[in-house]
């Protein structure tokens, strides 16, 4: 089934438009993961624990929300045993029924673009698949012939992407703004093109965008130019958006975005130092949750009601 | 001692200005490694086979160039055991002296990146100080604050970058081009900025840009416009540049740029089947260096001449 599809029901199901990023800054992890900073431990066991902090996450969260995000750069730190430790992440991730949502920003030329999308949406051995990706993020400076791969990719598995258009950071503005109209807006007009043959039943295609929630007044103009288009916003909470500046990127009935957080849960216990980390990050979440969901009600189907 | 250095005094040691380009491409591999295409070895052992023919490679430049430049996408293809793979052959060529450039295009917001520049160029661990890579090439679609950790990880180890500014393939002309200067002056402008900090012995700074070989007619104003910075150019063979073309690039004395060629060099069997893989690869890379150093003379220390 389609990406776009399928995050629409996993949305409507779960009944909110959260999504939980899985950061895990080695610097910020809770005592009892210091392990993960110890000069003692051989690499292998540091990613084994990066690895179980992150399935915590993943238990926490199942059920509550319809997808996780984790952020490749953390497991990289690791090397190849990082990377194990992601593979991890993402098969406990979607064996538990939660979208994963790759963070890894990759761009390259077409060849190469072919090989990061076996890497992580399509690869040709069936032993791989529990650990690929529903959707991966992906960075467009490289042009049309750097992303249409993974487009292709996209077509034949039933994925999807989020193609970086106005990213959250104050630096985004440094090159996303620059032109007449400004290069994002020329970046949208080709994820909707990209996306245009892979529009789901739910009407929306499983070529999404990221347009980052702090700049809440543009986001009814990000969801006007991408209409079609699945909404990944992050900034929400640590970045400084609120649920109310939100709303305007939802389509009716809370569709079309879905609305990232990951050190204000994850890391939650450093503002609340009486909780246990995974108390801290549950209630965090579940306000994160109540708060967006009394600006944003998601329609849910009538069996869930 | 800082990466420009290291490199202008390498380069000048071998006498030319070429740079292997190690993209295992999976599919393209010679037939005593088709063990990386079965479904019938386990995945470690395809990594293993994969990380066989980079150091096969290796070898055979030893000596007679500068630098390689590895790209992650065809590692990252065998996931955790790719990259162990990777770190492998990272190791073996910083072993064999030679200068290494990891392709990994990465770029995020500023703690990501932060991220990565510890997995590629400045980790807490001294066991993974042997495969850290002595420059990486970075994608600056986020803007300054996503390259700047990566600036001032550079800065504390003396290491490189090479930012991505006009790119050889033809979608590199969709953003790259955008407005008025078109994007790609703006990116060489902060490229300066972020080298200022950072410049050697040689004059030139360790925080290059890749500009692509396949902008013939557009070599001198990418030197003009980047006086001090180190050139990366790919798209030299396969892609269509030739060494005529590519003098423009360059500084007096062959300086400032080195030029990349890898399936050309690693799949020069395609073109030779009487040949051995590496019988043809190896006179392939003779050529290069010959046809580069018939149009760029590069001026080698008295002691070497």
């Amino acid at each position: 089934m389609n990406f776009a599809d399928r995050l629409d029901q996993a949305t409507k199901k779960v009944g909110n438009a959260c999504l939980l990023g899985i950061d895990p800054h080695i610097d910020l992890l809770p005592a009892e993961y210091e392990g993960v900073r110890s000069t003692e431990l051989s690499r292998g066991d540091r990613a084994e624990l990066l690895g179980d902090f992150c399935c915590e996450l993943i238990e926490l969260a199942t059920g509550k929300i319809a997808a996780v995000k984790p952020q490749s750069a953390f497991f990289e730190e690791l090397g190849g045993d990082g990377v194990q430790a992601w593979e991890r992440v993402v098969r406990t991730a979607r064996e538990a029924g939660l979208l994963v949502i790759g963070d890894v920003k990759r761009g390259d030329i077409a060849s190469t673009a072919r090989a990061y999308a076996n890497a992580f949406l399509s690869s040709a051995n069936p032993e791989d698949e529990a650990h690929l990706c529903d959707a991966i993020t992906v960075n467009p400076y490289l042009g049309a012939d750097s992303v249409e791969p993974m487009v292709e990719a996209c077509a034949a598995t039933g994925r999807g992407l989020y193609v970086l258009v106005r990213t959250s950071n104050p630096g985004g503005s440094d090159f996303q703004l620059h032109g007449t109209p400004p290069l994002w807006e020329r970046v949208a007009e080709r994820v909707n093109q990209w996306g245009e043959g892979l529009i789901g039943e739910c009407g929306l295609s499983s070529i999404g965008a990221v347009v980052g929630a702090t700049h809440a007044s543009d986001l009814g103009l990000f969801r006007e130019k991408l209409p079609k288009c699945p909404l990944l916003l992050p900034g929400y909470g640590a970045q400084g958006a609120t649920a109310k500046d939100l709303s305007a990127a939802f389509l009716p009935g809370g569709r079309g975005a879905i609305i990232n957080s990951s050190r204000g849960i994850a890391f939650a216990y450093r503002q609340n130092p009486e909780l246990h980390w995974k108390d801290a990050a549950k209630r965090a979440l579940d306000e994160m949750i109540a708060e967006l969901n009394a600006e944003i009600q998601v329609d849910q189907p009538a069996s869930s009601r």
